[in-house]
């Protein structure tokens, strides 16, 4: 039996890396020889989460030349490992917008409009009855609890909440907010990080009507942690656009507790930005209340304002 | 709240159509305004089942343009309703290759690799918890008969076994081979149609690498009833070819009790048989033992020669 290998995104998030250990963990009980990988370095967030559940970081694997592959967390050819064209894909589950991956094969393929790819995961774990582990669950909650930002994203839906809560239970965390706050913590952890760094650290390019878009996003507890690297950043977005001969790139500067996020925006065609959220581009940002999420709030305004440019 | 369309594929079989009907049936018993819509003329088989079962003929609806659409059967563009990129897919639920039909939100999408979409809804109907109508389920039994051939397909799965003997008790049906065999026969009907509709009687098109390939196929009981119509059927698929602007059409003559198929073909590049197949074309046709899907055995080999050529 060859090997399966799991993988997220690239610039994987906490989600798209738990989602690929939880749904290794998943494919393991059910007889398959699977394999959880990520396409790139972890976010300090990320990180705290393996540690503290005591799970081991996956394997580095960005080509995908001539693997089997399960991808988790996207649909989009990107976001995928490089040559997924030349490997099988052989399952997909998401909670994203359906993206242009294709098979030449029948497959399953599950994508749930929820919070958390870990929610779904949670829902297929019980609708096969198989048990997790409680350091999985522990994984799965935080995933869940990560994306949907404490339940506060528009993302967030009824089934998050519900399987978050179980999770929680199998995992022995009483305080969910108090997990949560830890996470938010570490994940805000800017110091001794390059502008570069914390550019990628949740990027994901898109092609809309044709072109390369680049969105990506940093989430902190309060945006006055950015204050000081805020015009470093902006200027290596530049050097980001260039080399990726990208047509824009937004960097979403989001305050998990303020509820809202600072969208900084390079683009040949500016004009994209009041097209999408109805206010127009001052110098080289736009505040967004009660923005959230990249998923449902940024990225289809701005599919509809760049088929209509 | 506004009606959301349910459409099966363009040259619709009976999987199409009833896979529309019951998930029509799910939507409204959980409060959607559903309608089962079809893109074109029902074949003699599917025209049997609802009749045998006392369902309308869903209305006729092949232009998509700013409409709520859940797409059932299928997941690509080439087969979906006239500009459903100018309409909101809201839902896709099938049991194909994963197709080319993207959304700009994230979006419910279940695909199993299993024998028919009506499994996939046997599956969805009982993880709910919805009671089926002895009718509707009915039209779903009679779907997986047809497009398992009567569970002799290699698309067919324990699921699809397991879920039809379900349907057929609350169908009250108590011989399933003699509701499939009464079916078939329904299906074999080719007096009074022209080529053209035997043609197109169940059609899709594809893109692979770029070019555009027609693949039909026309099931009877046995092929001795086209030995008469297979001549004036090639001519026509000449003309279907140049109209279409086509690479290539393909058209499957298959023998449900003999499981085996005539391949006839017009091509640009008719080595890609041979690519395909491992037998060169002679004349016009090819013979393939065992072969009984397109899904399965004709399109993931054509997709593959088409790659390599």
């Amino acid at each position: 039996m060859s090997t399966v290998y799991i993988a997220g995104h690239k610039s994987p998030d906490t989600d798209a890396i738990c989602a690929a250990i939880a749904y290794a963990e998943f494919k393991k009980k059910r007889g398959v020889d699977a394999v959880a990988v990520r396409l790139g370095d972890l976010n300090p967030e990320t990180e705290f989460v393996l540690k503290k559940f005591g799970i081991p970081v996956p394997e580095l694997m960005t080509d995908a030349t001539g693997k089997k592959f399960i991808i988790v967390d996207h649909s989009e050819t990107t976001q995928s490992p490089d040559n997924i064209d030349k490997a099988e894909i052989v399952e997909i589950v998401d909670h994203h917008k359906i993206g242009d991956l294709t098979t030449p094969n029948p497959i399953f393929f599950l994508s749930m409009p929820v919070g958390c790819t870990c929610t779904v995961l949670k829902i297929l774990y019980d609708y096969h009855g198989i048990e997790i582990p409680k350091n999985i669950a522990g994984i799965m909650l935080s995933a869940i609890l990560s994306d949907t930002v404490m339940f506060k994203s528009v993302t967030t839906t009824d089934e998050d909440k519900k399987r978050a809560k179980e999770l929680a239970k199998i995992a022995g965390i009483e305080d969910m907010e108090a997990h949560a706050m830890e996470m938010f913590k570490a994940k805000s952890d800017v110091a001794g990080k390059t502008p570069r760094d914390l550019i990628f650290r949740d990027f994901k390019d898109y092609v809309m009507s044709g072109r390369k878009v680049g969105v990506g996003q940093l989430e902190v507890v309060d945006l006055s942690l950015l204050e000081d690297v805020k015009d470093p950043i902006y200027q290596e977005m530049k050097k980001v656009k260039e080399e990726g001969e990208r047509h824009s790139v937004f960097l979403m500067l989001t305050d998990v507790m303020k509820e809202a996020t600072e969208l900084l925006v390079i683009s040949d065609e500016p004009v994209v930005v009041e097209k999408s959220f109805g206010v127009p581009l001052k110098e080289r940002s736009i505040w967004l209340e009660k923005v959230m999420s990249r998923k449902k709030q940024v990225v289809p305004p701005l599919e509809k304002a760049f088929a209509s440019l």
